[in-house]
């Protein structure tokens, strides 16, 4: 029976617990959960904050990373930058004491933003091979280098530093974190190299030098002298904003009056929408924000998801963008060629819980791509590759909750990753990504954020699904249009014979069988320059006029010669064409030249017609009705498209018609 | 370019983040990352401190869980247990404060141990309700209750007291957690009362009273009223002992000599295993363990590896037990039956970072579960059950790992999560489970974990695949019986006919023609005992002798009669009838009856046979050579079992001879 000496003896035990102590035996939810992953983790973290560091800086990123085996399955992991440095006295701190660093209140994205990444590391280092971590750092205006040998006292969560002194560096800034660490040496796709590869191809302005412990070097060289975008501190979207979040921020903000709190402390509340939000909400404007009760909170609440209030800031973000997206997926690809990839999408910023995010998506498709395996998912978040704990990611769910067979992939049930000759990439850009866990492996499944992907996941689905589409109306046409151009003039030799008449011109008959406007690009790369070459044929009976258009990739792509010239040529890529007239059975061609891509950037051109009905048009397809492609119209309601839609063409038996001539 | 006023601006930035505000930004890791979530995730944290606490102190949990609908989306979560009550000091720490408890150092099983789920609860509403928990406890001694108002101090990781007073409580001691949080209620398997069943049926102690928002009242009632076997703290098992963890713990014990430390510190080193420790890693051992030197410890880690020390002690462990998986699959059936149990498996204890744990698990097959999805994975741990991050957990990973299309069911590429109907559950008891993050909503895939996992699931995969075989072999045996029985008497008359001679008797033919030893099992159920009769036809051509043998299921089960009496009955349930010699065409049968067992316990039993060549018996397996049936003889490596290794048997055309006699 209880008496107080159980509770007595109970509160005796109760104790804080210090955040290292609870990470010393939980170091598997920092990612070491396994000697491999330990590896690749102590190497992400080091690498993540020197790329936050000098991209925070405007500097461009210079780092090195040097892996080298002690023991059988201890290592040596080294990663230098040429980063600002960090000032002597918050050097102990920063790398020894968890929850500690700069960025955890920034509103803008980062790799890191919870001060536990690189102390995990040394703490993993110091609990699996009792070594101090070395830390070598030099601000530009310090003569020599600060050096400190450090662990960490998990008692206490405080830095214990071992030995600390200066000396020479010939690196005029810059920092270098030495650890020690167990693990084991891997290859293939989670290997070191392998990552670091993945982490240069959207970090294009970083130069990444790896020693590997075999010896040799890898160096990832800088392909732009530019950095990104520098992004900036937004102010919280009202979108998501909690009641209890409300009620803290009018606790503790400095403003007098209740609508400049809302003004101030709030992204897209201009003074207008402030107002108009206190109306609604039956709250004074001039009411001091301390002086808000729960139920008008809650009525604040009510009015923010009444009034319309602008989609959040971007200026916080940096998206991948098209062409790196693309990119990432080639290398993926290594020598493989696939058949297809989908224009990359990067969508409309959103909001959860006042966090602006932006999903990106991209699919490669078809060629050498295995058609029998499940489709790959290349994870990113805020521009770093997710290597781990894919099942448990809000990405890989999205993937799976998408019914792709309408999209032309194999998925059991219309559930589940789905299978194929697929790869598909999907970058989350936010101000502050909800990792799972803190080891920043998965991403949370926060329904806005799921919600998104599906839409973006979908979108691609369908240019997917376009593409295929394209291609089987072609090859269907062309096998007509073969059979036609064979049989027609056989059946007319005959036919002339018999009646002993000389052979008929069958030009405008076969025309009139077809009864189509073909068009067909060829894309060639010569000396830097992309050539294309798109044809027109009219195989109809009558003369056609149309107008071509063609969405050119963005990000400096330049138009240097076209014959005939554009009619148009916009910002957003898009150039317009509008062609002379084209006689039956004649054919018109348009030819230019592209600057500014890579080989390999440009396979086809996205074509699309106006001006004629689009169901006579084979090889391009009907012209949008919202040209700016923002994509806005597809997101309504799937459409439910019956199985047998594409089948609706009449068909022709050729097999038989040819077997009557062959039999002559 | 950099300048130390970069620097200095990052420096001032830098500052400790307080766990507190650290889940209050990353609420989503503690489990409140979807409002349906959130909701089932405060009611679990509460349920499992009130579980912990009774059984630590012997007292039959009694506990009311109560959900009422406070807004459209806002609830208040009441959970009262029975428990010894908490120290008025105490309180606050306890339910305002991450971090903070008293079970983190515990060495042995328990729900929760971080200190971090009850005050994540709290943290949850007040940032997204704005109001506080109130807490009402006793304790024995106490003549009135203490109750207390209490919000977080997230900047602080304090609690901060609204308003506390002593209140009479009629309950003679225990805790009532009131908590109001922003949800959504919803029903099927991860609903609150599908939860509460599953938490019930694990621990079958515990009465668990629910008041759902909607009215009306669910009681899970207790079934036993018995505790589990209260567990014990065990010390750190010497297996997979780290590095930096042995040094710190030579710096910080109060061990004067190496060798003692080593005893005293470690289960399962006794002192003459500490001597040859010291032995084999060249350490004195009086040495004085604060002067171990760095290669010292390596050494005892290599000596450790090599020394034979005996398996963890498993008294800080509470397995489920075989009886209650079956239970807990039945539960997730419903009223659909299954047409098999794998007799459930419990794992004997193994170590990782010098935790142990304990692996059990069971699948239902066939029946009416759907045989067209995916296999239905139920995670438990430490007598939990797991609703979420299934991918994530190294139970799927494991599950997915196997080849499950060796064992009979549909598995693409030989990984994945398998088709087909069965559903498998899996425990995990360990004095530390390794969850992937603060949520404990799935399992990290540490290797040992993963390992053991994996043999567990192979194994109960054979137990599926010999069921399934001898299924096989009965319904071909059967077939083969029936026609042999139906063709030749046909025969047999005709013939005479034709040659007008009386028809002969078959039976010796018959006998010969089927050349098997068939065993076939009833069971019964009436009046609270379990019936079972055994049949064993003798269809040779001479007469047999052999030795019938049955596994009962274990725990309280109790043999009361048997005709014949057995020869031996032993205390892990096997049971042995030497039956005397049965003469070709005749029939032996034993009867005997069972106590202990609920109805459904038993569908049938599991007979072997010895003293007999295996392959002439068909409805039992041979003995296998290691009684005992630890499993450990099959851990070795899977054979290949060429795919077509069970169609050897010669095929009779029987379609064919029927075809034959119907043409007359």
């Amino acid at each position: 029976m209880p008496s107080t000496s159980i509770a007595e003896e109970l509160a005796k035990k109760q104790r804080e617990i210090a955040v290292s102590e609870f990470f010393e035996r939980n170091k598997h939810i920092l990612g070491f959960d396994s000697l491999t992953k330990a590896l690749i983790t102590s190497v992400k973290e080091a690498v993540d904050n020197s790329l936050d560091v000098t991209e925070e800086c405007g500097i461009l990123p210079d780092i090195v990373v040097d892996v080298q085996r002690v023991d059988k399955d201890e290592f040596r992991v080294a990663v230098e930058d040429n980063g600002p440095g960090i000032v002597k006295k918050e050097v102990a701190n920063i790398f020894a004491r968890l929850l500690y660093g700069s960025r955890f209140a920034s509103r803008r994205q980062a790799r890191g933003q919870q001060g536990l990444g690189i102390s995990g590391v040394i703490l993993y280092g110091q609990i699996t091979t009792g070594k101090p971590a070395i830390i070598k750092t030099r601000t530009a205006e310090m003569d020599v280098a600060y050096q400190i040998q450090l662990m960490i006292d998990t008692h206490k969560n405080k830095p214990n530093i071992i030995k600390d002194d200066f000396t020479p560096w010939d690196k005029p800034h810059g920092t270098r974190v030495e650890v020690f660490v167990k693990g084991r040496y891997i290859g293939g796709k989670q290997s070191i190299p392998e990552y670091l590869k993945s982490v240069a191809i959207v970090n294009p302005h970083a130069r990444i030098t790896y020693n590997p412990p075999e010896g040799g070097q890898v160096v990832f060289e800088r392909v732009t002298e530019e950095l990104p975008p520098k992004t900036v501190d937004v102010p919280p979207h009202p979108y998501g904003l909690e009641l209890g979040t409300l009620l803290q921020m009018c606790k503790e903000t400095k403003s007098y009056r209740f609508s400049s709190f809302l003004s101030e402390e709030f992204d897209r509340i201009s003074d207008r929408v402030a107002k108009e939000i206190c109306e609604l909400a039956g709250v004074d404007p001039a009411m001091k924000p301390k002086a808000i009760s729960l139920e008008q909170a809650k009525a604040v609440l009510e009015a923010v998801k009444k009034v319309r209030i602008m989609a959040p800031r971007t200026e916080c973000l940096s998206p991948i963008g098209e062409r790196l997206i693309k990119k990432g997926l080639k290398n993926v690809l290594g020598s493989l060629r696939p058949e297809f990839f989908t224009p990359p999408l990067t969508r409309n910023p959103s909001v959860y819980s006042g966090n602006p995010f932006q999903v990106e998506v991209g699919i490669a498709f078809g060629g050498d791509i295995p058609p029998d395996r499940p489709v790959e998912v290349l994870r990113y978040a805020n521009r770093v590759p997710l290597l781990y704990q894919s099942g448990a990611c809000a990405v890989t769910q999205a993937v799976a909750h998408v019914d792709w067979r309408r999209y032309g992939l194999e998925q059991r049930g219309g559930e589940g990753v789905p299978f194929g000759p697929a790869i598909v990439l999907v970058h989350v850009a936010s101000s502050k990504i909800p990792y799972t866990s803190e080891a920043k492996e998965a991403v949370a499944t926060i329904p806005e954020l799921m919600e998104e992907m599906e839409l973006a996941l979908k979108e691609c689905g369908r240019r997917l699904k376009t593409h295929l589409n394209k291609k089987a109306r072609k090859v269907k046409a062309r096998e007509k249009f073969d059979i036609v151009q064979k049989v027609l003039p056989q059946i007319a030799a005959k036919s002339a014979k018999i009646v002993k008449k000389p052979v008929p011109n069958l030009d405008a008959t076969i025309t009139k069988i077809m009864g189509v406007v073909w068009v067909e690009d060829r894309v060639t790369f010569e000396k830097g320059q992309h050539f294309v070459e798109i044809d027109i044929h009219n195989f109809t009976a009558t003369g056609k006029k149309l107008n071509l258009h063609c969405l050119l990739p963005r990000n400096g792509t330049e138009l240097t010669k076209s014959d005939p010239k554009p009619t148009e040529v916009r910002e957003d890529g898009k150039v317009t064409w509008e062609l002379k007239r084209i006689g039956s059975v004649e054919k018109a061609t348009v030819r230019f030249e592209l600057k500014g891509l890579d080989q390999g950037d440009l396979e086809e051109v996205d074509l699309y017609v106006s001006g004629i009905p689009p169901d006579l048009v084979i090889g391009a397809e009907p012209l949008p009705g919202d040209w700016e492609l923002n994509y806005k119209e597809f997101e309504t309601e799937e459409e439910e498209v019956p199985p047998a839609a594409e089948e609706a063409e009449e068909e022709v038996d050729y097999d038989e018609a040819e077997e009557v001539l062959e039999d002559e």
